[in-house]
C-alpha cells in the first residue's frame, strides 16, 4: 500500500483514538482543517462542534472507548470500521466512519451508528 | 486509481444494484463466492440468506431504491456510502457497506445503518 495512504489511516487513527477514547480536545484540534465539515446529526458543524462533543462525552459518558477494527484509506478519505462501547459491560455499537482530508488536514467527517441487537440471524458478529 | 481496485468497485456496484434496486437473486448470485459471509444480523449467513433477504424485499419493499453516494477500495475490499429509500417519499437511512472480495467474488459483507433523523446539529445533511 502507498505510503502516504498508510501514513493518512495512521493520522486519522491518532485523531479518532484522541476524541473518543483520550477525550483530548486540545491535542485532537491540531488534527481538524479549519472547516471540520460534520455530517453526523447530533454534532455541531466546525472544529467547535467537535469540542462540544468531547464535553458531553467527558460529562455523560466518561468511560466511553472505541476499538478500531478494521480501516481502509483511498485517495484523500479513511474510513473506519469502529467498536463502541458507551458504557463498559454493554454490547456497544457498530460504526462506520469516513474522514477526508485536505492538505494534510481532517477536512469532514460522515458516520453511520448502529446498536448492535442482542440476538442476530446469523452466527458471524457486527464484525 | 489502480485499475483492479477500479474493477472491483464497479463489481460491488453492479452486484448492489442487483440485489437493492433490481431485485434478482438469478443475477445477483453469480457474483457471490459459496460462503458469502453475512454480517447483517437480520439477514442470514449464506448466498441462500441473501436470496431469503431479496424475497423480503419483493414482498414488503417492492419499491426500495438505494443510491450509492461514494465509493472506495482497498485490497479486497470495497467500501459503499449509500442513501437506502425502503418506502418513496420518506427520508431513507444512510448504509455504509463493506464487501471484501475472494478469487474475484464477494465472500464477505459488514453494514451499519442509521435512519436519517428529521433534525440535525448541523445544515450539512449526511451525506
Amino acid at each position: 500500500m502507498d505510503a502516504r495512504l498508510e501514513r493518512n489511516k495512521r493520522f486519522v487513527a491518532e485523531f479518532y483514538d484522541l476524541i473518543i477514547n483520550q477525550k483530548d480536545y486540545e491535542r485532537a484540534k491540531a488534527y481538524m482543517g479549519p472547516r471540520y465539515r460534520q455530517h453526523n446529526p447530533l454534532v455541531k458543524d466546525r472544529p467547535e462542534g467537535l469540542r462540544e462533543f468531547i464535553e458531553y462525552l467527558k460529562t455523560n459518558a466518561p468511560d466511553a472507548h472505541s476499538e478500531i477494527v478494521r480501516s481502509f484509506a483511498e485517495g484523500d478519505y479513511v474510513i473506519l470500521h469502529v467498536h463502541s462501547i458507551r458504557r463498559p459491560g454493554t454490547r456497544g455499537r457498530a460504526i462506520i466512519e469516513i474522514f477526508r482530508l485536505e492538505n494534510g488536514l481532517i477536512d469532514e467527517h460522515w458516520d453511520v451508528i448502529q446498536e448492535i441487537p442482542a440476538d442476530s440471524a446469523n452466527p458471524n458478529g457486527m464484525f
